[in-house]
């Protein structure tokens, strides 16, 4: 799928863009901000890459000679960076393209960030101009992009610091973010790049086309996102789910989790951000690791650059402290991880060392040990642990203790477990620290920042171990589900009465309880006693959507007077709710008793698309907001998933002695369900089955009420 | 009643401990580890207090006479520190006490820690002598007091660095980290202390002990404690209320959120770990804010002394960037903070300013216009918007922008609301970064962390405000009430029976529906004919607890012949279920319908006392642990906090076209059951109110089951 997506002549003009020959710097300049900063940038790499300045005013500038025009250059270049007024950049792009140049950065701004049609407009010009020459264009309204590895910096900001190599591939749509405090905060702990890519209005190229790049790059371990907005939810998808295949995880910061950031983010870039939750939900379908904000972006990539990827999910933590042993273990305990228990052979062998002082357990506090000949032979004892996966030091490798941390770094190097460091002493206490960051240990100063993290990174993994390379399937359409579509497009009411919405889950093989539409008080009876009591009456009527409100509802009815009484009061509450209503009659129904009620839901996100909900029935979706979100189609493990995920799903299970529910008939429902959501985009607006009542096992589910809202 | 408490000798003796004029060092050595420390870290301050070396082998020390013991003495010192040998320490603390000491550091460890009997025993007698002479006691098992504004370090430590002054006093159980990473952190970040105090085992002076002392300590503004378990709960509650009475804020780390915590602080001090959701409870009740590490307590403890307490809870927030105004925003608007959108006055004012570029919103973001002669305007505006009350800047007030911190300062300086820095560049970046800092302006380094502290403290200074200063009353127990009392002492039953549970209730002025026992089936026709149909029927006995599980109920009984097989059902199934049962009958009891059920608890905690736990009934409580508690008693506005915690208690307010519940009722429910939960103690273990019905407004609750527990 992703050939079809990302040409080899896309990708061999974003290499031309991150790996460039020969930049031309189109609007240098020696006082200019933007000019200035982004000639000086790529001057640094001119032992190594060829650097064109174009200015029409000057023969040279800062020693290198300087041209009129692209059209003057001696050679084509690979990159050309474009820092002119916003009304010359589509002749300039058009100039560089007839020069045959690469790849193009468009620095400039004035486009659709100011709001205006006259931006919006130009902005899509440069992207066809894009598209359609093959020269691919990042910007505009950016800061450039960073090879980091090989030290070229085509970037517009004075912030290139050096010392900044690693496995981290940033992709940021902020520019000011990118080479402000994620660059600055790399810098402080130590962490390193490969690239930085700072992908602004995104017109041409866009976040997915750079991180398909970039799981090409052998130096590229892990891909860290910052996004306000997708312009195409189809390409992160297809490249999500390329980068779990080639084991390297994408980890996000995605604008829009409050109000307040999705009004501040819909105003910034030309995207429209799409509803918060289905994003959550997509993320984790496809793996996308979803942080917070910088801090936390880089300290779980660096995390997972390092990670040995143990299968064991305990922790070991041992301090020279019992306070910071507890407060460790108290952290990491309270965001789920496991401390297993020591066994006897850690035990003994621990307490030999330290005779009658500290404790020989998980967490342990080894006192003085902790800086002394023995302390390998301690973190041995706690790292061979079967269960563990990860051992934490919490301590100071600081003054006479450097030699700790080298025995932190040894067994760093040696092991195929983690070993992390909770380092409790200053940030300038330089020497233990600087030996630990060195060699990529990773290091934190506070515990919850440690339990965040190996809780996320270990919650990744185990998801990629388990992972299953097969996609959901989508089956053609059946002959009764063709029908289905031929329906909905020639309806033409808004919403679907119970009985219509049934019939669309029936084509999908949801099946409803015994019901039989009737017309009059004696039909009901009658059908009743086909039926079998006790029976639920309904009016049956696209015209009254909510029927609970309207007291048109009556359930466990067990005589043929209670459903005679039933239908005439039914009726004349439809009538009396809406007088002008298209009543087709009173639907009569098997009671279904015995079973868990849950809610199934179809709903259509404007950019991620067909999106299915999953939650348990009654109040507890509403107060509680207890449901799954899944992008359609799902497979029948992220049905699974969907119901391990929603916690009033234990009602299922067997709760307080009720026998356990059909959850395989469920799943079977809930992959239906996301099927038909996908059959039925265009058509479709919305599809509430409220509740679906799901059986003791073996006996199936059935929907007792539905409801379809067809798109106009 | 914290006069009751803590005596002006207890004061006057931890006085002397912080604010000593003379100090003995006993056991002070050149070469042993604690002695010398110590001794070095008194000798700092020897221009000011007389130091006394105690070491029977030396004439003089480090340049100051040495004496042999402390009877050798010239004078009768504030302050004792004893560095010798377990065994030694009581005798040495008698010597002490002889000489006149006014106070005494025990830094020697070897007691409780060590999970012996003698430990334990040796260090009873500590705490005995320290009661009974008042020469009070600090630690065994810790590393010293440091008065850190007078700059008298009174340590076994040789972290004593210099510039840490300020208003936050630590109390702190684990001397490792109130001298490794609280005190590297904040001298990392700027903060400042008044006091440090490693009150080790506390065998005589405790946590609350040291909180007091600090409430009445001027320079004193915040207290941040560290604490794996406290000796005396009702102390703590003492001192929790005197501190919110004077506007102190308790900031507080208290180990035992998960069992791996827990296991290790049960390992580490004598102390029990009460239960940590009792803890929880009791702490929101009496205004102390929990956070989860040493990170945490100083960036709140640190934000706590420089607020202004602005009543205003709308954040304002400006920066160079779109992108970080954006992220900003998100996780200040996900973290449930208000940015309210500006006034015309505000956005017409700004948009002045920038023109065309950057947005006049909030979240603003102002371009380089941050670092202009403009931006004091724009801090203006948006500061003085009327729903502000706190304004952050995210930028970089670095090289040429020193300016803008100025800028800021200038601000925070002549503002009554709050000013705060998102320092978005490197924590080297010192020129910008040390004005912000040395001014106390808070500086935060990531969205997330600003976020979750204006958050803790914002909630925290609302929750100050709306503080009614009267304690909870406990009216004297009534006739009917004295009876319970007299029957519970002498039941032999474990469980009581529902309608013995209910007469509890009763005395307490908590209803039941109309019921009546019976011993016949005709009887209970009888009974359900003059209660009114429908009628429940359930088994009275004290020897079936869980009734549903014993199938002995049947609600809705509509006829006599319903009742008649019901009665018949229910006695040979309690029979068959516990054969022994000793079976009082059948109550027939009104069918109570259209209330919300509620669940009420009473339950004992072994540290805290008496707790009342409220919660929406059904299977709520048990899968989303939708509850609430407090130590009682509770005041009506306890009560009505409690409520509001629980989610599921929105069905109270009419959920779905239901008509509102009697919260009212429901509140004086609460706080009779708490008082009764108080008045009970010792003779109750455990009492369940499940269901409580809560009837439409006006009508009040009724208990329709009830479980009491009674203590052997």
């Amino acid at each position: 799928m992703s050939q079809d997506i990302w040409s080899k002549e896309q990708l061999d003009s974003i290499r031309k863009m991150l790996y460039p020959k020969s930049i031309a710097v189109i609007g240098a300049s020696e006082r200019n901000r933007y000019g200035e900063r982004f000639l000086n940038a790529v001057l640094r790499s001119k032992d190594r890459v060829r650097i064109y300045p174009i200015n029409p005013n000057h023969k040279e500038m800062k020693g290198v000679p300087c041209f009129p025009s692209v059209a003057d250059l001696p050679e084509a270049p690979d990159l050309v960076a474009l820092l002119v007024p916003q009304s010359t950049v589509i002749d300039t792009l058009k100039a560089c393209h007839q020069k045959g140049a690469g790849a193009a950065i468009v620095v400039s701004g004035g486009f659709a960030e100011r709001g205006t049609e006259t931006g919006r407009e130009l902005q899509r010009e440069i992207g066809r101009l894009g598209r359609e020459t093959g020269m691919r264009i990042c910007g505009p309204n950016c800061l450039g992009v960073a090879n980091v590895k090989d030290n070229i910096w085509s970037t517009a900001t004075s912030k290139n610091p050096s010392g900044l190599t690693g496995h981290i591939g940033l992709v940021c749509q902020s520019g000011a973010t990118a080479y402000g405090p994620f660059v600055a905060q790399a810098a402080d702990n130590g962490f390193g790049f490969s690239h930085i890519i700072s992908s602004g209005n995104e017109t041409d190229l866009e976040f997915a086309d750079y991180v398909r790049f970039l799981l090409d790059d052998t130096d590229t371990h892990v891909i860290g996102g910052f996004v306000e907005g997708f312009k195409d939810v189809r390409k992160l998808i297809a490249v999500a789910e390329l980068a779990a295949e080639r084991g390297k995880p994408i980890v996000l910061v995605k604008i829009g989790r409050s109000e307040s950031g999705s009004r501040a983010a819909a105003s910034h870039t030309a995207s429209l951000t799409g509803s918060d939750a289905a994003y959550d939900a997509l993320f984790r379908q496809c793996g996308i690791i979803r942080v917070n904000d910088y801090a936390e972006l880089l300290q779980v990539s660096n995390y997972l650059v390092h990670s040995k990827k143990p299968k064991q999910r305990g922790v070991a933590v041992v301090s020279n402290s019992g306070g910071i042993s507890s407060l460790t273990a108290d952290s990491l305990g309270n965001a789920g991880i496991d401390l297993p228990a020591l066994t006897e052979r850690a035990h003994s062998g621990i307490s030999d060392i330290l005779k009658n002082a500290g404790w020989a357990a998980n967490p342990a506090d080894v006192t003085g040990f902790a800086s002394s000949d023995h302390f390998p032979r301690i973190m041995d004892l706690l790292i061979e642990e079967p269960t563990v996966g990860t051992l934490v030091i919490a301590s100071q490798a600081v003054g006479n203790r450097v030699t700790q941390a080298e025995q932190v770094v040894s067994l760093h190097q040696r092991s195929d477990k983690n070993v992390n460091y909770l380092w409790i002493a200053g940030r300038r206490d330089e020497s233990g620290l600087a030996i630990l960051k060195n060699a990529n240990v990773p290091v934190f100063y506070a515990p919850e920042d440690l339990a965040r993290t190996l809780k996320t990174v270990g919650d990744f993994e185990e998801r990629q171990r388990n992972r299953s390379a097969a996609a959901p399937e989508l089956p053609p359409l059946s002959a009764s589900q063709n029908e289905v579509v031929a329906r909905l497009k020639s309806t033409r009411d808004a919403y679907l009465s119970e009985s219509d919405s049934k019939k669309i889950l029936a084509a999908w093989d949801v099946r409803a309880p015994a019901e039989r539409l009737c017309t009059s008080a004696p039909a009901a009876v009658a059908a009743a006693e086909k039926i079998g009591f006790p029976v639920v009456l309904k009016v049956d009527t696209p015209d009254v959507p909510h029927k609970t409100e309207a007291d048109v509802v009556r359930l466990g009815l067990r005589s043929a007077a209670d459903v005679t009484r039933a239908y005439e009061e039914i009726m004349a509450n439809a009538v009396r709710h809406a007088p002008k209503a298209k009543i087709n009659g009173v639907m009569v129904q098997e009671m279904v008793t015995g079973g868990v009620e849950v809610i199934i839901g179809i709903s259509y996100d404007a950019q991620i698309g067909p999106m299915l909900l999953f939650g348990i029935g009654g109040v507890m979706v509403e107060i509680y907001k207890d449901v799954a979100l899944r992008r359609c189609p799902i497979s029948r493990a992220d049905a699974a998933n969907m119901i391990s995920e929603v916690k009033g799903a234990k009602l299922l299970q067997g709760f307080r002695g009720r026998p356990p529910a059909d959850i395989e008939a469920l799943m079977d429902a809930l992959v239906q369900i996301s099927r038909m959501a996908v059959h039925l985009a265009g058509h479709l607006s919305e599809l509430d089955i409220n509740p679906l009542a799901v059986l003791p096992a073996g006996q199936g589910v059935k929907a007792l009420d539905a409801l379809a809202v067809v798109r106009k």
